[in-house]
């Protein structure tokens, strides 16, 4: 029998893998590449329906982007034909509306044909069953595959010569699981850090646990 | 609640998806890209304590490959810590060492640290608990992550300018998920058809089910 590992306790928080660049030139951004377990965003609305009257989001650990977090809570996640996921973590702070993120593994694993979007373009996705201690929400939409993208302030954003909205390649180099990732959609803006959003199917086809270089490039 | 899908079904057995080339040169070898669900191989001695003694693996569907095939059976997998894969195909025909192929998700599923392998490299890999409906192996090793590799014929091999052993590239466009897999290994023989394998991981990461076009090519 395998010895057990640790691996699929970190499956169930949002994770972040950080490979830095080997002597890169000076005044190149450091780059980290986070890989986005399964999670769900919450409207204020949803907290209270699912965890209690007058509930508040408990951080329990921060994001590598300032302000946003883990939180303590999770949530059971039922697809059609009751098949489900018992516990899908929350990430803060809350939204306008709620947004559950899949990979297309999970997404098959509950029976729901989630499509790939941006975070927040949620019109027209497909819906689940939101399950807390408190309470279920019967989510009309928002399940989706989020689109890969690179979050980045408007100096790395000139550093790498792109706009808000283009598209970057990252490639992941890892013995025989080598692997470029095309289409990253770059959201710059004033403030945030530069970091590459994955999901596990992205994380694990390139496994990125074992990385020894990443790359992120305008093609 | 969104309407279900059967690509949860799909899942169970190794499935293929042939996206053709369009408007290819001629003379160009056509190129079948299959994706494996997780799935194992069995010793006919496995076979017989799973399923009972002079048990005979059936045929359910030919692979692309000819004389393979998916069987009728599956087992239960049990890694460290009791947690399960409940039906896990079975492969045929039989072989000489049983070996599991998982992706790295259902390997962290099972909480199992699962190397990246060429099928059949099995020596000091990790093992697992298979469970049949007249019996139980404790397989000592034989838990991987099969290597992406491509089979081919000696007349491929000549077209692309590779040799047996060497390692080629696999250019999956498909949307904002197109991705290139580098490092697939070249399976070079008389007989055997073109045909990329990757895993559940490789084919989700890149949304293969949208694909649009795919090229293999030499680095």
């Amino acid at each position: 029998m395998a010895p057990p590992i640790d691996r699929s306790q970190v499956e169930k928080i949002v994770r972040e893998i950080v490979v830095q660049l080997l002597g890169g030139p000076k005044g190149k951004p450091e780059l980290v590449v986070s890989i986005s377990a399964r999670h769900c965003h919450l409207s204020q609305e949803d907290v209270e329906t699912l965890f209690g009257k007058g509930h508040q989001l408990t951080p329990m650990k921060p994001l590598y982007q300032d302000g946003f977090y883990a939180a303590e809570e999770t949530v059971m996640l039922v697809g059609p034909r009751r098949r489900m996921l018992p516990s899908v973590r929350v990430l803060g702070p809350t939204r306008s509306r709620s947004q559950v993120e899949l990979a297309f593994t999970d997404a098959i694993s509950l029976g729901i044909d989630a499509p790939v979007r941006p975070s927040g373009k949620i019109d027209g996705t497909p819906g689940c069953v939101l399950v807390g201690p408190a309470g279920v929400v019967d989510l009309k939409q928002g399940v989706i595959r989020a689109e890969r993208h690179v979050h980045m302030n408007v100096r790395d954003a000139e550093y790498y010569g792109v706009k808000d909205g283009e598209r970057m390649s990252l490639r992941i180099e890892s013995g025989f699981c080598t692997t470029v990732y095309e289409g990253l959609l770059v959201r710059a803006d004033a403030t945030s850090k530069l970091e590459v959003h994955l999901d596990t199917d992205e994380g694990n086809a390139a496994d990125i646990d074992h990385a020894v270089r990443v790359e992120l490039f305008k093609p």
